[in-house]
């Protein structure tokens, strides 16, 4: 991985991805006691920024790989990404989903097109479904974070917040990233260290799937107690990527971990001052650069991960207005 | 008015108001059986796009008269937009608010650190109040629509929708706009007319409160039967404005008028589909572009105009997903 290939899908993805916004709002600086500035990728094509790794990935494979046809397993945001990049190429899609999956997110993968297999999780495992289904068709799998192109595709996010701190001539601060597996953390940090040193990218995780917050303080990949269960979804991995970790090593400040309540009120203050929907996973970020008593920085720029929230969960989040 | 005066204020407004995005789903325009486009001025500072007239008719005033302060009456998003104007040129303001207006755009408005003096909608006329303090501290009075430079301000919005269209290759269609007095619609109506001649302004209103649409048709200025009560408040005015009405009769097309019931449910879909929060009023012309009959452009289009909504509201829109 190096910024090069963080470069090349920029180019790729020119005039494809959306190039979203940074946000502020003064009663969130109030609030926080310093400068916090947004980066809404909920606004990014299918509500958030794996739509730039997954079109980052189908963008870097040969037509006639891509033609044959991708598979991906998701219950959430990745197969929205994959399944739009698939059908913005014309490339068939397989995208293997729990069947207790939200059936918001399932309707919402099949309206990109994408052929959606339902497996039961008690009974069956994904990894043999989708091996058996690439073997018979071709398909190439996608890993959501385990994949250098996907990782260099999440980096153009990282590079647009460097060129926008630069416009605003921001030179020094933290940049607080939405945490799961890490390929955003991972992607944006190498594009910080090439484009704006001087800004220091953080993981940012819920409580008690602190991961790569423990590995970064223990210096090897921890593995979450639990695997499933909490308020944010679309974050919750088991444990930091193969090749997502070293790079966070090498080039995040130490993570930081906020509650659930924190989250549903950021949730609601993204919906107040900035009206954006956050979905709770995309909210953790923002939590902390208004929560947390572990920043020093006079600046802050959080990354708004993903807007793929259900009614029921942001009706609950209001409720913290 | 004229172009030069819109060319004018967006020459002050660059770099402090924010260029919105243009954003679309491809669920909305399977919808909607057509292409529709989103401007969301909900993202603009103070959450609509009132900070753009706001901040052009400060900048405008000589830096004395601005030093004496301004007044402003409104109970929503014009009282946020000159709150917030005043504060960046470090002007006193005075807004003039129902004492029954909703709490948290009163909060808004002090958050800005403009004086908010309460009246009593059925004991004192505010127009009273508002001349007494005028006269007492010298304050300049900003109308909400019907003032050459808060049009031009909001004309802003016009352009940039223009160069947005020609960017993506869109020289024809229907640009629908939330009207209540018609600052938004005669601004964009002089920016198109200059910048984009193919795509024509078209004026949406909600039920009950369509003036501007029977007053096009009717080619004189009529007036609503009721003054309050409805769903969209930002947008309900008693009749089109002496100044921008001329303007929306020259250059705009047929006027569209939307029900409550699809106003809640283009909310829905903002939030599901765009991750955005459009209040009632902000929705009404994303409304027109999904449901209307009277739409037989390809491609529409549409502001989302505010974001300034309370939590009760929207998660009574939200039951319509």
């Amino acid at each position: 991985m190096n910024i090069e290939m963080i470069t090349a899908a920029a180019a790729r993805l020119d005039g494809i991805a959306r190039r979203t916004p940074l946000l502020h709002a003064p009663a969130l600086d109030a609030l926080a006691g310093r400068r916090v500035l947004v980066k809404p990728e909920c606004l990014q094509h299918t509500g958030s920024f794996k739509f730039r790794g997954a079109y980052s990935a189908l963008s870097a494979m040969t037509p006639e790989m891509r033609g044959r046809g991708v598979i991906a397993f998701s219950s959430g945001n990745h197969a929205q990404g994959i399944a739009r990049a698939a059908q913005i190429f014309g490339a068939p899609a397989v995208i293997v989903m729990p069947s207790d999956a939200p059936a918001l997110k399932i309707e919402g993968t099949r309206s990109y097109g994408a052929e959606v297999v339902l497996y039961d999780r008690g009974r069956e495992k994904r990894e043999e479904i989708g091996a058996r289904l690439a073997q018979e068709r071709g398909l190439t799998l996608v890993k959501p974070y385990d994949e250098p192109q996907v990782i260099a595709g999440q980096g153009t996010c990282g590079l647009e917040i460097a060129a926008q701190a630069f416009e605003l001539g921001v030179s020094e601060g933290d940049v607080l990233v939405c945490c799961g597996g890490g390929g955003l953390t991972a992607g944006i940090a190498l594009a910080l260290e090439a484009e704006a040193p001087g800004l220091r990218p953080r993981p940012v995780e819920p409580q008690d799937f602190d991961d790569t917050a423990r590995s970064l303080k223990s210096g090897i990949r921890e593995v979450n107690p639990v695997e499933a269960g909490g308020l944010c979804d679309a974050i919750l991995t088991p444990q930091p990527g193969e090749l997502t970790f070293p790079i966070t090593q090498k080039l995040c400040g130490p993570g930081l971990v906020v509650s659930d309540e924190e989250v549903l009120r950021a949730m609601a203050l993204a919906f107040r001052h900035l009206k954006v929907v956050a979905e709770p996973g995309g909210a953790v970020a923002l939590a902390a650069a208004l929560f947390s008593a572990d920043i020093t920085a006079d600046t802050v720029i959080c990354t708004i991960s993903g807007g793929n929230t259900d009614p029921a969960t942001f009706a609950r989040a209001l409720t913290y207005i």
